[in-house]
């Protein structure tokens, strides 16, 4: 089967944060995918595991020795076709919520959602944005969402995880800008998944309209097309699972 | 002489971060404005000289628990008409220094750009929005600029500056909605100051076109003149010192 059509053959991809729902599955569609012929599955728990064309590494987002030396394990085997950063927190255990009104906001649960949300992304893209193919289309997409969207905020509430989202999509866009002079073939794009059946939607699944919550593999399947039609004009922007941009 | 004609008379007003030019300056301004009847001048060093309808006090927007004992002493005056917080961070010796280039990009110099301009304004805003003066205009604002704006962006560079002005527009916006709910009469926004001739633009004067760089004063007096003209029904939005709307 082939996923990824408007890439060349023998793709080289890695996929940050494998252990959440959204990057076990990328790993997993991409496995199918008869051109490519080399998967780096990144997390902060690798099983240690690699079979067939999947290797298995350590990555902690948080920490930018772990990202520097996993970026070299992996360009060590070569150039890269694709990084998918899949990381991201909306909740952790009764310490980090996400905000339903301003007296939520706490300073050190607000620092870490953008340390993982906003700064290690950032971090990734300085340690691997440098080893993708050159003279050829390239893709580092991270994961962003609608609700990072100020234009469409309308709700209010979630004032952590909608502002990390905002950042990140101001990284990706200036470094799109920065990459594309080196890169003139490449796309730095924040796709929003839908809402997908995951952990981090599980507790706010209640209010998603019945056929709008897919399955992680719907939704991978959905952003592997969106990334295969993107082009380097689109490069900086988000986009939704059915390709649609997303204003900022 | 009076510059806010749009609000009630004996407005009483915040500024926090006036040690800075444009805080300063803020202070300077609304002292000549004869319905003023009384200034809260917050900033880490605080003369501790209050004069005339000046009350100099101490604030920490690191420092929740400062921001919040401000917050008390300030609400214990009575309601507020203005806030205006104009704290903000681009450079900090050789430690922070805005990126040149994704390779620039340091963690822990990043995160201390997010802690003093975004989170910083999101605690200053949890504190201090309750204490607004009810059923009338009143303006929650806080200094953005127009390099903030993610759809602006086309040079790159400069990226945890960029970013986290691109986090504090979204919490302004965020935080409007919610507020307006309790006082549709208010105001949050953000506001881009052009560029001033203060220590944050200082290293970055040679590249600001002739009569462009303005003083501290004619920034501060058309800030005014935009927080004079607001509606609610432009709450959450971004405004440069020209009252122009800027995208996000």
């Amino acid at each position: 089967m082939t996923l990824l059509t408007s890439f060349p053959e023998n793709l080289s991809v890695a996929v940050v944060g494998t252990s959440g729902g959204i990057g076990s599955e990328f790993v997993r569609r991409l496995q199918e995918d008869d051109r490519v012929t080399c998967i780096h599955s990144l997390s902060r728990n690798p099983s240690g595991d690699s079979t067939g064309k999947v290797i298995d590494r350590h990555i902690d987002i948080c920490d930018e020795e772990s990202i520097n030396a996993a970026a070299a394990e992996v360009s060590a085997t070569g150039k890269l076709d694709l990084v998918v950063v899949a990381t991201g927190i909306l909740h952790r255990g009764e310490v980090i919520q996400p905000e339903k009104s301003l007296r939520d906001i706490e300073p050190g649960a607000m620092m870490d959602v953008f340390r993982i949300n906003a700064i290690g992304p950032a971090l990734v893209a300085k340690a691997f944005l440098p080893h993708m193919r050159p003279g050829t289309k390239s893709v580092f997409a991270a994961l962003s969402a609608r609700v990072g969207s100020i234009s469409d905020n309308r709700l209010g509430g979630w004032v952590s995880y909608r502002s990390s989202k905002a950042a990140l999509n101001m990284i990706l866009k200036t470094l799109s800008i920065e990459h594309a002079r080196r890169f003139p073939e490449s796309i730095v794009a924040g796709l929003h998944p839908g809402t997908v059946d995951t952990r981090l939607s599980a507790p706010f699944q209640r209010r998603v309209p019945e056929g709008k919550l897919f399955t992680p593999s719907k939704s991978v399947d959905h952003m592997l097309s969106v990334i295969d039609r993107l082009t380097p004009q689109e490069s900086g922007g988000v986009f939704a699972w059915d390709g649609s941009p997303i204003e900022y």
